[in-house]
């Protein structure tokens, strides 16, 4: 009797799509406007969903109250109001798209949750465009 | 050619957290501000979606109409403006977790739909915090 | 140059309609199932807006953190996961309807801020049904 | 490293449910008042997904510019402002449910994107019915 | 101490822009695709307000039960699943741009209500495109 | 028979709160992590709207059509994908707080069109932090 439980979050950054690799012709002929270099910047938000078992004991597959410190302390606290190209590690050789944002967050929140729960995580840049990662 | 067609519905209820046979420490160490004994409430929103193949007369997975009629018997006119603990039987000895909630919902649906149609049922206990299950 | 700011939080809570002068009869008669002596409840959102001169050192007219600090400390911690009804003395001897929550929550945050500034309060009890008071 | 990427446009749209074969008596029956024959409309809301391997050199699975320009070109041009049972050839001989909308808009993007690229369509009819399809 | 109730309605019509006494050719200059002779639709959102005392007795400044009614009886009944243009007799000789329904829709409730409440319509063609109407 | 009629836009751009005057203690204490020497970013909705008398010809305030090109060409062309505080003019020095991004825009966009018009402008940060100006 698995259920998928989800959490809302969402953090502010700044960022540009780039390749420290290419010439500035290839980044603008890829990346177009978002290869701005003074950065232009996104509300994210994130839904960070795991599946499991119902626990018999509590009711439930993962207490509410513990998946949200985990978003807080790995995603809120590290990258909200932050310039995720300049001040975020994980990006500092990655290119900072949506997928690859989506794949950051699952890796360093899978390690942080029992290892029998599947994680998946729903980034939305804009409430246009949006992506999804869960681990494979 | 298999279609998922999906209903939203709501309700709204009062609810507690808590297990009878637990003390009222345990109860609180555990459930938080959940377990306030005078309860607290939520709006719960509902999708209740239905998989299968379109019918090639109607051009339709299962009548539209025929899912809203089955989501108000089955779970608004049981559960809307209720107090689950106290009103709603199949939560006199189970916590009305969103995780059980949702099972609840499901098993009271199951029976109503054509047994070659899929079903999976999401329900929302805030904007923020979510659950979805399909029966396995 | 007079702005108006607002600020989104959010609630939830346990309530009933009634007046404790009437007979059952008549409170169901008036208030039909938001009587139910079990209680139910409602994820309250609640949007609080403060219109005022914009400060020119800041440009802000008035910091959104203090301004979220205040429905903090006035809204959330005395509503939320309560019973409005049995736990919140506003409502000891007033029949918590959206309008009048409205009222003790303008109430309550009006001395908290700046004389000169304007306030409104803007209460959701459900995504379909809502109201705001500004005070006169 | 499969990731989905999600895209969401809009259109306008008018039309009925029926079928050219049935009496008037048949189609009132089965679609009661999605059957005027004077037509009633919808804002279609659209969530086009792609799911596949993120590209090493972009960071994309697919440029969002180009699945927005695909989605342009073979759904908005084609259905916005239109009578779908008038004026979109696909619906000529085909009832313009949900469902077979949802069929119809997969068939026409699927040629328009790499053949190792998963697609998903979702078609909001209205913001309470909605379907979603993946081509099996 | 005037509160503002708000109570949320929607309904889904079929219409085009264009006026009887102009030609095919000003008309399309000036309507655009919206002057499409073979129709096009919205899910309409609409959203009625009403402002005035709140009864000491009820708490209310009025019933939402009573207004959801009106709404139902005035505005559902008589546009959902309908063709403003062709079935409603409103827009016989009327444009049915959002500005119009919204002035239409105001004139329909004012009556059903008592007349010291104020009253507001806000009508939403699309999530994009609204219109509010306040009666002057 | 005034109506108001609005239009959403919406801009994606990074900034930082701060006053080229003050020293970086100040700006710190004052603004905290919005104060990011780095940047950081938001998706900018807009809410424009309009107020005037409805046009008897075209049953139009102003042509939505109109009102969307005005938005585009003077603020999302200037703003969206753009460093607010190193690439937009009017922020060269102004602190691009919501409430003066607001002001800029209504300037921007008042002279564009009729004098006889209101106009307000609705700017969210977030969504739950949003800024409304109407000219005085």
């Amino acid at each position: 009797m698995k259920v998928k439980v989800s959490r809302k979050a969402h953090f502010n950054a700044a960022h540009r799509l780039y390749r420290k690799d290419w010439s500035d012709e290839k980044n603008t002929a890829v990346f177009g406007k978002c290869n701005n270099p003074s950065f232009h910047g996104h509300n994210y938000e994130l839904i960070v969903s795991v599946t499991g078992e119902i626990d018999k004991d509590t009711g439930f597959v993962i207490d509410m109250k513990v998946l949200k410190d985990i978003i807080r302390d790995e995603v809120e606290e590290a990258f909200d109001h932050k310039n995720l190209n300049m001040e975020v590690p994980e990006f500092s050789d990655l290119n900072p798209t949506a997928e690859n944002i989506a794949v950051v967050i699952y890796n360093k929140i899978k390690p942080k949750i029992d290892s029998k729960l599947e994680l998946e995580v729903m980034l939305f840049e804009t409430p246009r465009n949006f992506v999804s990662y869960s681990g494979s």
